[in-house]
């Protein structure tokens, strides 16, 4: 596939599930970092390693007979810088391979479930997401990958550590388990820094979704294992399993309460920050995120009908600035991009529920970017 | 006519007229202080001379072929404190008269542009409003009104000082002239603290239309005189009328500036301030003026098209406590008066404009209060 089809769409299909979870979990993620025996670290290593590398795992991909998906490669140098943007902002590239400027490619399935960072901090980086709360199902998935690779490349592996990796944080098994959720009552009632510290003591970390901050954008957090040594596969993903249903838990109780005690005044909230993405004409990525985020409670709390969650999804990716450059087609300025992303989040609105808008105006009848 | 016909009506029918300056004058009032001689001034007066003051006015304006309106005459005593309250809401009595539990009462014409309050601070005032800029207008109604009763009353009035009054303030000509202005431009570019002073110095007044302070709620100022002794009447309506039409030039001006440096930026404020009022579930008094004067704002300035002028205006005041418990048909504590104000102005404002709100939810689809 053309890198284009990757870029176009804000929300991959594999995002379009709706289960028990899906009301606080987003998504789920697994990644496993792999390096190959004889080469090097990415930190330390020659670009003809580095050549060596990619074109070990390119062909070990293609050669594979039983990878049921067809994969798509991009070498990093090759891409714009827009382009990278809206990968990272799709969570489909880390920041940190975006910015390679000699090495570093990438594979994605065609679904862009499954993504295969070559060459970022470890030689290989196989990461496979699942909407909603999957850990076993992108577990099985980056299993399945990894055995498949592991027969055909010659994995880091010591019987003492288990793989080795760039990052001693990821030694052993070199797996991360990730669930984004989303949790803006156990954020609006204080509650998360207490979740926080307790997650850490645990071995866990709890972060926004967007850089290494602690900063919640939309009240979405990820929470995934610290600790990648000393347990086996299964051990992590049960410890993972088991804290993110007690964070669940606590999320629905605290939404509980907020509806028992201050259903108006969540009620409020919730429309207020309709009527701002629906009027505003600069809105910034935080108070975007922000109202996306009290408006899809609202959606899961049944207090505003006929807006879909998949709508909301779409909103949050394809407000960044990446992606909002890519949909202007032009670069534009962050005041300008305040602009235009007021204008498609009300586009984005307006085409969900109405076939007006509700007070017709200058700007209001058509939407050219 | 019954109390009850003044106090459902929001605004008044005189309040509807559009000339060139209904964009930021919103009305004009004249009063007069007058008081009758062989009486004491109403802070030393007995009962009993209250009751023959009150006599003698209602004697002569009943009596009086010359009045071409029908008055209506209520005692303050008589009415809730609701009806007071309302009373006040609309400017067609002070909140000091609103106070008197004995004495004090009102004559209210049936269009209610004029009202004659007995036993105030003084034993008369007579108040005549017009809509939008129209001093000349006013003033020749409240005259019309003073020699009428001047020809029936023994009116107070020394060669040396004019007109005698309970307050030193209002003595000579018992003349204030006030301007209704909405200057939202000069408020948001900081230039209304310079205007204040300068017209101070002018020895005239400008404040917020409610209470004493200086605050504005929702950009709403009024412009008086503060002298009444020494110049005639000509003189004061002329100074008056001469302040105003700077400050109409200047508030035109700063528009003027803000639509060619910070369109965009006023579009927004303008905006978000329709999709708070047709969102929100809990409004302040102070919010709601807010965002009422920024709509204003934005029809003025062709920003917003289909909600009228009007509107806005019974917005202003059918927001305010009393009215809105008047209409709730029961007394609200604030936090239900809150409740009640989202609801009033989101009816107001959907009504207004469509035909549906713009995304169903709770409480959207009907209007109980």
């Amino acid at each position: 596939m053309m890198i284009e089809s990757f870029l176009e769409r804000a929300t991959p299909t594999w995002m379009g599930v709706e289960d028990d979870y899906s009301d606080i979990v987003i998504s789920t993620r697994i990644r496993l970092a792999r390096n190959l025996d004889g080469y090097r670290f990415p930190l330390a290593f020659t670009e003809n390693e580095a050549l060596q590398v990619e074109q070990a795992v390119t062909h070990a991909i293609k050669d594979s007979t039983k990878l049921q998906e067809n994969y798509s490669y991009f070498a990093i140098k090759d891409l714009t810088p827009l382009q990278r943007q809206i990968l990272v902002e799709k969570h489909l590239i880390s920041p940190q391979l975006a910015k390679k400027e000699l090495v570093g490619s990438i594979l994605l399935s065609d679904d862009e479930s499954t993504s295969i960072m070559v060459n970022e901090e470890d030689h290989l980086r196989i990461q496979c997401m699942t909407a909603s709360f999957q850990l076993q199902k992108a577990y099985e998935q980056a299993n399945k990958i990894d055995r498949i690779l592991e027969k055909a490349l010659p994995f880091a592996f010591r019987d003492t550590f288990g793989y080795l990796t760039s990052c001693p944080t990821n030694i052993g098994t070199g797996l991360r388990a990730s669930v984004m959720m989303h949790l803006p009552a156990l954020t609006l009632t204080g509650q998360m820094n207490q979740i926080i510290n307790a997650m850490t003591r645990l071995g866990m970390t709890v972060r926004g979704i967007y850089g290494e901050g602690s900063e919640n954008l939309g009240n979405v957090y990820q929470v995934s294992n610290q600790i990648t040594l000393g347990k086996t596969e299964d051990d992590i993903l049960a410890d993972i399993q088991s804290v993110a249903e007690k964070i669940i838990q606590k999320e629905r109780h605290a939404r509980g309460k907020l509806m028992e005690k201050a259903e108006l005044a969540l009620e409020d909230r919730v429309y207020r920050a309709l009527g701002t993405l629906t009027h505003a004409r600069i809105l910034t990525s935080e108070e975007a995120a922000t109202c996306l985020s009290n408006i899809r409670l609202g959606v899961d709390l049944q207090l505003i009908e006929g807006i879909k969650a998949m709508t909301l999804n779409e909103c949050v990716v394809s407000m960044q600035p990446g992606f909002l450059q890519n949909y202007a087609g032009d670069v534009l300025p962050p005041a300008e991009r305040d602009r235009v992303r007021a204008e498609m989040l009300r586009e984005a609105l307006f085409r969900e529920n109405m076939s007006k808008p509700i007070i017709g105006g200058k700007g209001e009848d058509s939407f050219d970017v």
